[in-house]
């Protein structure tokens, strides 16, 4: 027994339509591989892809919302986590994520892939790049590229191993 | 499809051999009526026993709890919710639940069946007081008392309704 | 040198005016005694009341907000604390107060009042009664009764001894 | 009347003895502008600088701490406000700041900078480079670049005005 392996997608809550792709195909790799995945879980962008890519693939969403009310949550959330927070939540998509990978996003999406490095969380870059601030987390090897979902995938495995 | 109704049971992290029997039965009963668990997450008491009768039901049961580290998780928890917020968590544990049960516990319970009224969630108390300030919740039917797991099912039931 | 001394003072956003005097005397009494004030910060009830009374006298006023923007705080307020937080917030208010005084209120009161009991922070009751799960605190001299701001500030300055 | 302008100044914990100076002088500057210090309140680096400078000439110096003892502010700090929240405080620390200033620093600086942006928060840079996801607030004339502690004071008149 023991709780399941979390893994936490971030990224823009909007998002090109190649994001999208392969922000559902990411989410529908994890589900495959017995993972939960976790998202920010509003009905937009990056969260919302992965999450119906999941949810496709069967696999159980974890939305941790900025709201209070857990009615806000995508339709592809199998559990609300209605924080009520605001944006003081992104700490939590992090803390509750075993490895976080990072889509095409704005300033929320930094301060995710920020906090991870804070906090220790091994982060894969899926089309995301942090700037010279996550340097030291980079050569430490706890921040890795991936060029599409099937590698991010790969990097999460090593980083699980 | 949409996300799954929630039951968060709170109580004492440390209890008599009674209320831990009655905690267990009420996570096992959860599990059973196809909801998710909502716990503290810790390894300690009604959080623990709640968690223990649901998985053994084959139930998710998620732990939100206030440390940083989700391998602080009980083992009986499917969900590790890492906030690192300490004793702030408690307003997640209300906010993502759809119903509230109150087990015998302290202050920390009290806070919630507190923040719980305040929220607007609807509480079933199972062995626990909250005393005057509740009055007017429960007057407004948002409050009702059961006296073991069946009952608190019952009126579980009759809130979603 | 080193950090001021803090008193949280806690009530309900609405409130009869009797309740309303007795909170700007305390206000007064806790900025002439050299402390600071905190309050929830909003431009309500006994928040406000405690603020303007503390502003009235000079005193320092720390309003720790559920919101967002600062600029939604009370105008007797110094300093504002945007939170964003919702009513996790009122851990905050909790863990920020040396001593926490409990005026008539409802269940955000209770969960404060819940929370400094949990947290060891000393807490006097001017109106407020917080029921039997507060039964532990009282009888460890952690929780006391105060008839009026006059008592209040006698009991917070035992408390600070 | 109305609440104090508060300035946020954010860094690293540790910190090269230059990088130290420039915090302390501009801690002391913010403090001669009649302006409330806002800092992470820790005895470290950039926050414990920024706050001797601004305590050193008479200034008002507010420490929002990960902590949830306020007795763990450094010994400059005014007020400690006790968050208990580890890194989520990170967004209080933004929020609560009318413009945000960010000395060289880590993925904790990073965060703060993001969050920042996010709620729509001006924001100083005084030696930190938050990389290419900043650039759209850049580009909107929010994030703004001082060479040392007098420009910062220049460039916070600018986005307060």
């Amino acid at each position: 027994m023991g709780r399941r392996i979390v893994i936490g997608v971030m990224g823009g809550g909007a998002a090109e339509p190649e994001v999208i792709t392969a922000a559902e195909e990411l989410g529908r790799r994890i589900a495959q591989a017995g993972w939960v995945l976790l998202t920010g879980g509003r009905t937009a962008g990056v969260m919302r892809a992965a999450s119906r890519g999941a949810a496709a693939a069967g696999g159980l969403v974890i939305g941790v919302l900025p709201d209070a009310d857990p009615d806000s949550a995508d339709e592809h959330v199998s559990v609300a986590i209605a924080t009520g927070l605001g944006m003081a939540r992104n700490a939590i998509n992090v803390l509750s994520s075993d490895v976080v990978v990072a889509c095409p996003g704005g300033a929320g999406t930094l301060s995710e892939v920020a906090l991870a490095i804070k906090a220790g969380r091994p982060v894969v870059l899926m089309g995301f790049e942090p700037g010279p601030a996550a340097a030291e987390a980079e050569a430490a090897g706890r921040l890795r590229r991936a060029a599409g979902p099937a590698e991010a995938v790969a990097l999460i495995e090593r980083h699980l191993a």
